[in-house]
């Protein structure tokens, strides 16, 4: 198999000689945040919400990207040619850099990674399911590397036979570890949780797609407004569409719901076939 | 400068040139554990109380150590003999290992990091200030690398002139970011919370030797406990017994209590006299 290559602070190499050295604030820390996009066909999908969403991130935990937002999408495409793997997912990793204390931030590192990335059909057209799980993300808007949490979560939902889990605190709804959460209501509304979680860049254009098809709300979620929905599906870059089947005891049905199917459709038509920047080629 | 040596597992290396893969779950999701005492006279302090708390925490997150508490206990005793730094930290670090998928945990690396430690006097004799900060530590008593929180709030404490913070939620005092806390009320009992907290290894010498000298209670503290308290303190392995002057705007007086200095006496006592493994020498 060929080894794919990373881009660490500007420099290419190869993804199995990359490492940090052990007194970055990442490793000694967790203090890191990120962002992750994917390519279809060598087209890098939504890239500027993700850099938008990429310096937003550093900003709130005071983390000063050693480089313009043009010198780090050149990097992007850099790797994209070098690499060439059409379907992938890219990350673009910051640290809080080599610390000299052990604990102030200091230049951050950059690494940016590309690997292979398959879409879970199965899961696209059958869906899945979720638990609740009692849990608020401290600094809901960043993109953290933080997820202690979301790893030991979902170690209860497979014990429970669920897929993963879905975060609620104080009767609210907010987000999965690794996706957002929209519900339908009996009327065909679209909503989703609005206050201090993770903007992804699905939920956005699916909102927008949403508005051309029925109502939108973006709002709180009651665990109430969960139990008396008539469809739910989870959004990211991965997931796309995600139905949700059932979350606890609450049933959504055996299959996929009609707004939910509506939505997927369009959203396929935005990605695969309206959207990307120009072809990145070798 | 000589330059220090490292064990990573197993393996020692000079700090260097130590490193981690871009892989390994603490750098892409904040997953690690770790220890850390100090040594005086080349002698390791507590040592015993930190391999429990290590393998503790190591359970809790479900990390397996790759190595018997026998064979760390020689690499650190190795790793002292290698670099001869009488007074030092030692850190022992565990991370969630090289993941394929980038999200399950998977067999640890072990780092074990020896620096030059330096105590700060001018802390222990005058004191330091805190403020209160809304949160609490998920996973308590795991010594998690998750520091996201503290290094923000410290941020806080010091745009208001205080030294850190001391977490408080629901009107419950648990913990300083990187020390336990205790207060001293008006009949001169020593106080410290109970649930949920770090078990710090201070904390727990301090609680035995506070039993010699006055009554202790172990119990939740609330905000009006700390108001109405003569005294306070923090202590961990780097700041021992600390006084603590002033939270927010109430104040403990501008030197010492007198309960916190006779622990401080009888803790020096402790340490630095009549504790300690055999010295270890090169």
């Amino acid at each position: 198999m060929k080894i794919s290559q990373v881009i660490i602070n500007g420099k290419i190499l190869p993804t199995n000689s990359a490492s940090l050295g052990i007194d970055d604030l990442s490793i000694v820390r967790g203090y890191a945040i990120f962002d992750y996009f994917k390519t279809i066909d060598n087209r890098a999908i939504f890239l500027e919400d993700n850099l938008d969403r990429f310096y937003h991130s550093a900003k709130q935990m005071d983390l000063i990207v050693p480089f313009s937002r043009d010198q780090i999408r050149e990097q992007i495409y850099t790797l994209m040619k070098v690499n060439d793997i059409p379907s992938s997912g890219i990350k673009i990793l910051l640290t809080g850099g080599y610390s000299i204390d052990g604990y102030t931030i200091t230049t951050p590192n950059v690494i940016i990674t590309q690997s292979e990335l398959n879409r879970n059909l199965t899961n696209e057209q059958n869906g899945i399911r979720l638990i609740t799980f009692p849990y608020h993300r401290p600094f809901g808007t960043v993109k953290s590397i933080d997820y202690v949490m979301g790893i030991q979560a979902l170690k209860k939902a497979r014990k429970q036979g669920a897929d993963d889990v879905v975060y609620a605190l104080n009767n609210q709804l907010s987000e999965c570890p690794r996706a957002n959460i929209f519900i339908v209501d009996q009327f065909g509304t679209v909503i989703t949780p609005e206050k201090d979680i993770l903007a992804g860049i699905t939920r956005k254009h699916v909102i927008e797609i949403a508005k051309n098809i029925t109502s939108v709300e973006i709002r709180d979620v009651s665990l109430e407004d969960m139990a008396n929905a008539s469809e739910a599906f989870i959004t990211s870059t991965t997931k796309n569409i995600t139905p949700v089947i059932a979350i606890d005891d609450i049933k959504y049905g055996s299959s996929p719901g009609q707004v939910t199917t509506r939505l997927q459709e369009a959203f396929e038509v935005l990605t695969f076939k309206n959207y990307g920047v120009p072809i990145v080629k070798a």
